[in-house]
């Protein structure tokens, strides 16, 4: 039975990489590769639901151990109901961010503890790992520059406060990238948006080919 | 700084063990004894959002892990918001089961590992388990009768296929006693209200004077 390929894209906002993975999937899929876009919580409307409680803004008082039991459950839900099918049909899944994103955000920059975050979510994807994982690199400085452009205003005060959080995202991803070498290829996010597509795509092409 | 103490109960539905319950925090209360009772998800929003979730009869296609993972959210934010301030002013917290339904139910009757199911919910209560659990132990066909009783019909197909379930559930509590005989105490709840009240009283009581 033929497999398909399990790619996934990770980084901070800013870096790009919504409008990288959403060209790939296009471009790719013009040039005939089966291809699927997704992202948590996927439409999936179980996941859908356990995302709205995360999100609600009145949930103050969430504890950031739920957040993190909350997050593997809808990665677990939208794994099963949508990544895995389309895996065994043999589809490249381009999957925008995955279990990385919930090992540097919470296990590293807030300090739940990496090993401890891998582990529940070892629980939720049953060693379903991607092949590839592409992280988009950029200081921390210019991507908040880029989410800030389009609202035509200086960065502010909370903007430096959060400054901190995302460098310490960033050092979360290098300390992944060093763990997972194999497996984590980084991508100069800082250059434009063509040269980081190509980049991108001479990545995830040789993935392909090396699983023909 | 004085504690509290931490007592569950745990058993299948038709123990009695809520009736027992509630009994033990009215008659302690009357006593004198700073008591609070509690379930999951104990009017905590957060934990009550999440169980509407476990809980919603549409979402049929709910994996057995994305249900554990909610479960164990629950049980975290039920715990942080509610039962360890209780425990920090020194009340007796009693609550309606706890991490040892997960591990009997989803861990061993569904088949999800008891080992991997402790270690999302470790994730959750970080160590905060129980100083007792009394488990309130019934034969699976009584239990399923007396739930049954009340509603005033035979024992049907759908109840005898319930039926080796339950008998999974009890199996997994027996595996979690023999592994845990220090901290969970089983009381015969197929006597009598009183007698199985008496039983759990004095255990309880025995508890809250060695904490002294």
């Amino acid at each position: 039975m033929k497999k398909g390929i399990f790619i996934t894209a990770e980084g901070p906002d800013g870096a790009g990489k919504t409008t990288i993975m959403k060209l790939l999937g296009e471009r790719l899929e013009a040039e005939g590769y089966p291809v699927m876009l997704t992202r948590e919580p996927g439409g999936i409307e179980i996941a859908e639901q356990i995302r709205n409680v995360i999100l609600d803004k009145s949930n103050t008082k969430m504890d950031a151990r739920t957040e993190a039991l909350l997050y593997a459950a809808a990665r677990r839900q939208h794994l099963v109901e949508k990544v895995l099918p389309a895996l065994e049909k043999g589809l490249i899944v381009l999957c925008d961010r995955f279990i990385d994103s919930s090992l540097a955000y919470q296990g590293y920059a807030r300090g739940l503890g990496v090993a401890e975050v891998f582990s529940i979510n070892q629980f939720a994807i049953e060693g379903m790992m991607p092949s590839l994982t592409l992280y988009f690199d950029i200081e921390s400085e210019a991507g908040l520059e880029r989410i800030n452009r389009h609202k035509d205003r200086e960065v502010n005060r909370l903007d430096l406060e959060n400054l901190a959080f995302h460098q310490k995202v960033r050092e979360g991803y290098f300390q992944l990238m060093k763990d997972h070498s194999d497996r984590i290829f980084k991508i100069d996010a800082s250059k434009s948006i063509e040269e980081v597509y190509q980049a991108a795509e001479k990545k995830v092409k040789e993935m392909i080919h090396q699983a023909d």
